[in-house]
């Protein structure tokens, strides 16, 4: 039932070692919003499915190709272990937050980028394969949110979304240059995994869109 | 245009009869948040429709085989006539509120028993099969509670989910050991729904998560 | 990559302009949710996205049909556009409402034909292509309400959904009737566009649910 990706010869161990972490990262993502509402071991579980392997399985839903999990039972099971070690370890993760932060970050970058090769590979265009990166990467997390009641990070935090562009972004561009798959991959797992990680380390954020004064808040619906 | 089911001899009247008490106690659950919130007809409507066929309809968009109430319109038809009926009695249910609970408990077992089976019955994994009878059970009520603003019960409450759990493994568990389908289907409702019974009458719940001393949510994302 | 619809004989030219026009208008609501949240570009972008796109999102996978923008990032674009605009302009946008209000108008009278008709054309029973078109014109502006972490307006507004059903239902019923398509899409259109129309500048709206005298609502769940 569990074992190896039944086609090893599409994606490299490496890559298929950085998206079994990618998944336990955004797991123990949703694993911790679940310890910040005190919920119990069934809540831990939900959420850490749906951060887990929800961005992935839209992407699979829109592009109308099966969803990677329901032949794959490997990546449930490893939300449910992470939901299960965050339930009795979340005191111990608190000072350990970073490390969190930057195997999400991979998380990010590799999803973005294996999100918009499985667009491609469908057959969709390069401008859908871009938004089917950013969903891979980003929508688990929102999906997180909206059911923890918290505001999705996605709109109102430092970049993120665009690390995910950026990643995705550079696979289509590098891909449709001619560039090997491998080589492609590689650069844009760079470009993605850099951009957050100097968001992170610096604070980068976006603009925000700020009213000008003069301006009603109450005026707009 | 309604009718009974197209194949009377997959599921017995018994059952068939259980599924449409259960869409119908979902869909009265979805009403009722609406009744909470004061919402017009149309409200009342779409979290009576969510409720009531939206763990299902999420279970087979994600297994890939068509969404069971496109071709059969008499769900939906239950879903509006709850919704109706609610919106001018809402206020004699508030005493019947009993009732109700043990109508979504028997919706509960029966929808993750079918969901499972449904499952199986598409080829799926044991272990994907399991968390697809959650799904069936519990997802309907996750969006009434997002669409209506309210937390989530399935991250917070008493043990509900769980019921859920237990009646979806005990169906793959007994199916794998080669019971005959309707004992295995039997049995499983049976264990389901006596879970989720103990839990109303004795407020069974399972431990919450609790920060320990020292740790400062604030540090936590 | 982009252009002319494939099949310019199933829309007419008038049709798909008000389609573009619809998206647009979507897109831009949307948007100025995130402008009302001060979010930055990737929030104004998503918003803008999920909110033109969401409905006939849903309506495809529910129906089983492929999702209409897959293969026409027209769609898209034309959302990132608005999304674009909406975030350096905004601010003018705010004494514009009115034009708004109107676009959204036409948007939700031709999403909810369109929906019933896409929905016909894949074979399902006129009940479940009532509930499509309502799908198609409202469920964006669900998403979008619940991602901007504000009550769907759906649950709580003026007549708004009620629009969309009356005109799903006048093409079903026209179509069930005889009627030409270009007929009965047109008449439809008017009477979903006329309903939606009253209600904004009459400020029309449904009875809400009121709770009965000596009914506490604390009894119920």
């Amino acid at each position: 039932m569990f074992g190896l990706p039944d086609d090893p010869g599409a994606v490299t161990l490496a890559t298929w070692l950085i998206d079994y972490l990618g998944v336990a990262a955004f797991a123990a993502s949703g694993a911790l919003v679940a310890s910040r509402k005190e919920m119990d071991l069934v809540g831990f579980t939900l959420l850490a499915v749906v951060t887990g392997i929800g961005g992935g399985t839209l992407r699979d839903l829109l592009i109308g190709v099966p969803v990677f999990w329901i032949a794959r039972p490997d990546y449930l099971l490893i939300c449910f272990v992470m939901a299960l070690a965050a339930f009795f370890t979340a005191h111990l993760v608190a000072s350990r937050y970073k490390v969190l932060l930057w195997c999400d970050a991979a998380g990010l970058a590799l999803f973005a980028v294996i999100g918009a090769e499985t667009a491609l590979l469908a057959g969709t265009g390069p401008f859908v394969a871009l938004v089917m990166g950013m969903v891979t990467a980003t929508f688990g997390g929102v999906i997180r949110d909206v059911l923890g009641a918290e505001e999705p990070v996605i709109l109102s935090r430092e970049i993120y979304a665009t690390a995910a562009l950026a990643g995705a972004g550079g696979f289509v561009l590098l891909d449709a240059l001619g560039l090997p798959r491998d080589a492609a991959l590689i650069a844009a797992l760079i470009i993605g995994f850099a951009i957050r990680g100097l968001a992170i380390t610096r604070g980068w954020s976006l603009p925000r869109y700020r009213p000008r004064p003069g301006r009603d808040p109450a005026d707009i619906p």
